[in-house]
This record gives structure tokens, C-alpha cells and sequence, in this order.
């Protein structure tokens, strides 16, 4: 089996995966997931990997795969050994329910590059929404039923804690029914990991939003957590559409000081539990992760929360490696996302400059996916990804040759470069205006090449 | 000795400045360099350690301070077991020399907390533009005496490669006399080093202007780099007016491709030389370092510099993780920068969103300043500062408890939140338009406070 692992040029820090799918029987090798073959060869394609080592990682969980080739949705594959992916959040709010604005964020997000697209919205008419969005979205797209289920049980009963079981169901249904490719379901958050948040006195509480309805779901029914009590529906649902679960972090920590606590930690443990069951029952399943986390917490946070949810692709929120900068949080969450990646982590939810102000706009969430394309990317390039040192070198040799054209095609985001370009242009069309004549590569080639 | 450095809390990537210190005869502990009484004293207050132990390190060169207490420019300590310092680099070029913009730049990086200044100034009279940035810069400032060597050599002699020795050697000594508190001295580059990029072929070759420059003398004298050669009365001049040499990294890699190459690590090799001998010579010494560099490489590298420099204080440009990125480079170099810093670098030089563009603006200065501390003061949070830990902490009551104007107080960039939330306000000003009243830490609190 290493030699497989071997020639695909698996990264060291998926070699875990490895043992999930070593412990597995040729049997439960075929078939475990409803992925077609076309589907499959077209992820290989896409990602330059072996078909076989593809099949293999789909098999044991270890990659997943959104969307079905043929599709309107192009497929993409989240996990061990492949690009670094990243999700944009859009939707409304309850204050701020406006679709044609959430169409002009989609289309922003997908004109630079966001990999996938979840749709938040709280407020206005939901169903429609997603529907829309769903129809315009060419990429795989996720979505939160919970909020649905208590925006709808706000409207019937009067308080969004009175979420009936059958409405939750229901919701899910019809988000799946609609076609979405993921849901971010938050089965892990128990009456026990709630406890050790009250014991720990935890500086920010619960700051998911799925989190902080479901403890106060749990509190006002006296009951365990609906998603981790009707779990086997859940999945049958899953099963039935072909929707993979992201089992969402609810006691994600909110502030660095709480990170990696025993809250945090002992969601995870059921997760990975969960995992485990969805393995089992067909369904492909992903993990969530934080949060809010010190840079020195990173590693061992991605190698934990990978080991103890059997190897499944993490899918991290941030992480926000301190808590002092409103405004600038894509660029916090970039340096976490980077390092959460380098170290193993699979797919990265952008953030936007407007994270703890207020709902992003179009601009923010242009801002949140190039920072995040650039810490995926970044990791890609350590993580030994060939295509990934083959756009810089290609960057670099443009940069070198001063030409400015190869550059702003090669650049992640061209238009920005042509736009600074044609703001202030330097006397000589071959430097910049930093330099000018004093341009040290020209310099240097220049005496190179005498 | 290891007791000391327990008590003032020395984080672990420090240790190594510590065999230096342990090496020095109790003679040679004090008076080494002119630091006053009263400027260590200031220092040790401002970073809340003890007087002793800032004394023993400075004197070990383990930290550099720059400025002198009760002068114009309030003293600044720079290394092992300090805040991690952000620089902001301003100056005109040939194409756009202008005075004013610059003395704006200044005044806006001052205003978003750049902890020192350079001016790398290569357009209009440099000495007029330097004596007015020295007298309005309230922080210690830096220049880069080899870009005015070169114009005053390209008017006089019609090639910037003509410069004489005592020309580099005057104004050096004009910059000291003007009160500048360190100069960057490219004095690591030798024909040895340069003949490693071409016999390793780099990508991008020189990409430092000074080392450039520098190349270009030496193959036009056929002669040794005259910053060596001349380095015992560069370190003359340093020494009669108390500046701090900053060992330049003229051969840093200028792509992910030339990252840690022979040429790179040639030079540091020569710097780690050049950092004894001017301690030896009084005078305080701190090293520069790359550049661009796959995030994998980063903590072997940062390692590596200070080993081979002798524990001196690092000073870094970048690096940068990744080359696509041109228009985003202060999202890319905050990565590189935070990494860095956990690693043990002390000291961030800011990229801007300029870079690889041309010469920045006020709004690019500000952009980068607030990316650099950012990057800076994670890795302070991660790097166990106590000060750190309770800024985070404070802004995290703030946000739980809903308190947007202290939040606001505590931003690192408090204008930006205030401006956010006065464009969009929410319908009820506790929470924010995201959320609105689904707000999870609403919810989990006013469940907890029933």
C-alpha cells in the first residue's frame, strides 16, 4: 500500500488516511459511496492524480467528492493529497435580505475563484433563495438547514427554540431535495460538551450560530441535540440525494483564549464518532473546525482533529489567530488558514474583512476569497503540490523578464494588477515606478548578459 | 544563568542567544555599546521585563536598541523575549519625487503604529528629503546610504557602478551625522557569494537593489564588495555616532524557486562573520533576512540565520510564501511575516499591497503597516507575551458582551470599525447585521443569565 501512496506523491501529513484505508477490506473497497466513474476519472484529471489512488481515498473517506460529472455542477474533490480548496459564505440576514445583492455576491465569488459556495441566508424567503442560487451556482454549494428550521419554527411557534424534530427533518429534505451538495449539520454538539463549556468559563461561550440554537434547543426541550439523537435519518436522507455531510464545529472556539479547550475537544471526539457512522452508511462526510487560535496551537489542533475523525478532509473556519483585528479578518484568517493547511487541513472557508461587523458586501467577499485563494495556494506550494510551483516559477520568470502583460495574467487577481499599472505607469514601460532605473533584476541581467 | 532567563519568561526560540551570553566574561558585560542608563531603563519598562536581563542581552547583542532616551526619538528594543517590531519603508523614486506625499506617508505610518521608519529614497535631493523625514519621524529611523552613492555617482561620473570608495564611506558618515539610527549596509555580498547565482542559475538572480548595485561595482572594478573591504571604517563611523548597522540580505531569494539556495545562505554565512566583528568594534549589529520562501522552509530558515548570525536580532522582508500574488502582497507577506516571527524573528519589515507594482502611496502604507501588526502581534499571542494574551482578551469581553465602542478602542485599526458599522447599521445596535437576532453569543448568554 505505501508504494501506491508512494507514486501519487501523497503528502507526508496525510499518511494517517492511510491507515483507515489499510484497515479496510477489499469488499468495502468498491462501491461504499455513490461517486460515478465519470465522475471519479474527472477529479483524477482535474487534480492530476491516479484514478486508482483517487478510488482508493474516496473509498476510505479520506477524500470526498461534490458535485457529479455531467452535472451542472462541475465535481471537485476535498482532501489528502489534493489542491487546497476554498468556500465562500453568502446570504442574507435578517436585517439585510436582499437576493439580487446575494446574486452579485455569488457572481463576484465565482469571478475570482471561490472552489464552493455555501448559502447562509437567515433572512427573507429562504426556499427561494437557495433555489436561486442554487440555479446560478456552478460550483458545489453547501448550506446550514438549521437556520431555515428556526427562522421557520420563529414564524409558527413564536420562539426558534421550538424546532420540532420533523420540521428539522423536513428542512433537511428540502434542502437536499433542492440539490445541494453539502450541509453543514451540527450533530456533535451534545449536553456534555455543553457542560464543560459553563464548567470552563469560557470568555466568548458559543459563537456558532447552529451551536447557540441547538444548546438552546437542548435547554428549553430538556433533550439531547435533535441531529445527534436522529442522526440515522439524517444520513438516510444524505444517502438518498447524494448530499455529503460537513459536520459542523457548534463549540468552535470564539476567542484564542478558548481554544483547544475541553469543550472544543470533546465535540471533537464525537465527530469523529460521527464520522464513522456516515462511513457506514454511505454518506461522505467532512469536518469543521475553528475558530479563533493562537499560531502555536495550530499544528497539533489539525493533527488531532484529523486523527480523531479518521482522517476525514478538514474544513477549516479560519483560523482567527487573534482576536484585535475587525476590518482586517481575512488577513488574519489567511495566516491561519495557511498554517491550518500547510499542516494538513483540506479546504478553507474564506473570511471577509467584515467578519464580527456585520453582513459582508460585494467587495468584502472578493477581499475574503483572493486572501484565502492565496493561503490555499501557499500551502499548496509547501505542501509540494507540482502545479503549484509551476504558477510561481512561471510568475517569477515573467517578473523577471519584465513583462508586465504574463504577469497580470499569471497573477491571481489580474485586474488589480492592471488597474495599479494604469493608475501610475513609470517613464520606463519596462521597470516600475518603486525603482525605476535603479530596477536591480534588470541590473543584474542586464551585466548577465553583457 | 538559565534562572535569569526562566524568569523574564524567554521564549524557547531564544535560547540559543543565550550560550553567546554565557560565553562573555563578566568584563566584557558591560559598556560594550552606548546605551545609556536611562534608555535601558525606558526600554525594560516599555517591554515590562527586568532591567538586568534587558542589560545582560543587549550586551550579549542579542537585542539592539535604537534611539536614546530623553532624545527626539523615544528608544525601541528589537529581539530576543520583546514585542516583534513592524517597519515601514518610505521614499520617493526617480519617477515620483515628491516631498510632500512622502512626508504623508510618514504621518500616516506613524499613525497606524510603525514601530520605525526607513527612507530608501532614490529621487530629488536625498539629503533634503532624509534631514526632513529625520526631523518630523517621532520613531528610530533607518536609510540605505548605497542608493544616494549611486545617484550621486551616476551625476557625477555618468554610471552608478563609478562609486568611489570615500564617496559609499561620505555618505555614510552624512547619513550617521544627520542622526539617522540605522543604516542598512549591504556588506555580506562578495564575489564568492554572486558567483553561487550563476552557477545555480536562480530564477530571479538579485532582486535587492543595494546587492545589485553592489554586484555591478564589483564586476566593474574587479574588485571585492568595498562594504567588506572597508568594514572596519564602515563600523568607525557607526561607532563615533552611535548607529546600529543592519546587515543587509542583498542575495535574498526573489522567488519561491530561489528560496534558501547556496547564494542565499553563502551570504548569511559572511553576515554571522560581520555580526562578530561589529560587536567587537562597539557597535550594535541585527541581520536582515529573505524574502520569498515556501512556508515549509520558514522555521529552518529563521533557525539557521540566527544560528549562523550569532543570536543577532532578525529583521525581515517578508518573506514572501508564494509569487502570484502582485496587488495582495501585504496578505502574502503577513503570513510569511507571522510565521517568521513564531519562529523567532524580532523584527517585520511591512510589504505593501504595492509591492512588485511600483512606489507605494499613503493608502498602500497604511494597508501595510496594519497587515505587519497584525502578523507581529499573533506571534507575540503565540509566542506567550503576556501583554499579548491580554489584549486579545480584553477585545473578547468586548465582543461577547456586545460593546461595539470598546470593541472599537481595541481594534488595531479603530477607524475602520467605526466607519463599517456607521455604513450599516443594525436594526437593534447590540448585535451586529450579520447575525442580527440569531446572534449565537446573545443567545447563549441570555440563556445562561435566566
Amino acid at each position: 500500500m505505501y508504494n501506491v501512496v508512494g507514486k501519487v506523491g501523497l503528502p507526508s501529513s496525510c499518511v494517517g488516511g492511510y491507515k483507515a484505508l489499510r484497515s479496510m477490506s477489499s469488499e468495502t473497497l468498491s462501491g461504499r459511496f455513490s461517486v460515478s466513474d465519470d465522475t471519479l476519472l474527472a477529479v483524477a484529471r482535474e487534480e492530476q492524480i491516479e484514478e486508482a489512488a483517487l478510488r482508493q481515498r474516496v473509498t476510505a473517506g479520506v477524500i470526498v467528492i461534490l458535485g457529479e460529472a455531467g452535472g451542472a455542477v462541475k465535481p471537485l474533490g476535498l482532501g489528502a493529497g489534493l489542491r487546497v480548496k476554498v468556500n465562500a459564505n453568502l446570504g442574507t440576514s435578517p436585517d439585510f435580505a436582499d437576493l439580487d445583492r446575494e446574486i452579485a455576491k455569488l457572481e463576484a465569488a465565482l469571478a475570482v475563484g471561490a472552489d464552493t459556495v455555501m448559502d447562509l441566508s437567515t433572512g427573507g424567503d429562504l426556499d427561494a433563495i437557495r433555489k436561486v442560487l442554487r440555479q446560478r451556482c456552478s460550483v458545489p454549494l453547501g448550506t446550514v438547514p438549521i437556520y431555515q428550521a428556526a427562522a421557520e419554527a420563529e414564524d409558527r411557534y413564536g420562539d426558534f427554540g421550538k424546532i420540532p424534530v420533523s420540521l428539522l427533518l423536513d428542512v433537511i429534505e428540502r434542502h437536499a431535495a433542492d440539490g445541494v451538495d453539502f450541509m453543514t449539520l451540527h450533530c456533535g454538539i451534545t449536553r456534555a460538551s455543553v457542560e464543560y463549556v459553563r464548567r470552563d468559563g469560557r470568555l466568548c461561550g458559543i459563537v456558532s450560530r447552529g451551536g447557540a440554537l441547538l444548546a438552546h434547543w437542548m435547554r428549553m426541550n430538556d433533550a439531547e441535540n435533535p441531529l445527534y439523537e436522529h442522526y440515522e435519518e439524517v444520513l438516510g436522507i444524505c444517502r438518498r440525494y447524494g448530499v455529503a455531510v460537513s459536520l459542523g464545529d457548534a463549540l468552535r472556539p470564539g476567542a484564542t483564549a478558548d481554544a483547544s479547550d475541553a469543550a472544543q475537544i470533546h465535540e471533537t471526539m464525537v465527530l469523529g464518532e460521527l464520522v464513522l457512522r456516515a462511513r457506514e452508511a454511505g454518506v461522505q462526510v467532512f469536518v469543521e473546525g475553528p475558530g479563533h487560535m493562537p499560531m502555536d496551537q495550530i499544528a497539533a489542533n489539525v493533527r488531532l482533529m484529523k486523527r480523531l475523525c479518521h482522517e476525514a478532509p478538514f474544513y477549516v473556519l479560519g483560523p482567527l489567530v487573534t482576536d484585535v483585528a475587525p476590518g482586517y479578518d481575512h488577513i488574519v484568517g489567511a495566516i491561519g488558514g495557511a498554517m491550518c493547511a500547510l499542516a494538513g487541513a483540506d479546504y478553507l472557508c474564506y473570511v471577509t474583512p467584515a467578519e464580527h461587523i456585520g453582513l459582508p458586501d460585494v467587495d468584502d467577499v472578493v477581499q475574503g476569497v483572493i486572501a484565502s485563494r492565496i493561503a490555499a495556494h501557499a500551502a499548496d506550494l509547501a505542501r509540494g503540490l507540482p502545479r503549484a510551483a509551476d504558477w510561481d516559477a512561471q510568475m517569477s520568470r515573467a517578473r523577471v523578464s519584465r513583462d508586465w502583460e504574463a504577469q497580470a495574467e499569471l497573477a491571481i487577481d489580474p485586474g488589480t494588477l492592471r488597474r495599479r499599472r494604469g493608475e501610475r505607469q513609470p517613464r520606463d514601460p519596462k521597470v516600475c515606478t518603486m525603482c525605476g532605473r535603479f530596477c536591480s533584476m534588470k541590473l543584474f541581467l542586464d551585466d548577465e548578459q553583457q
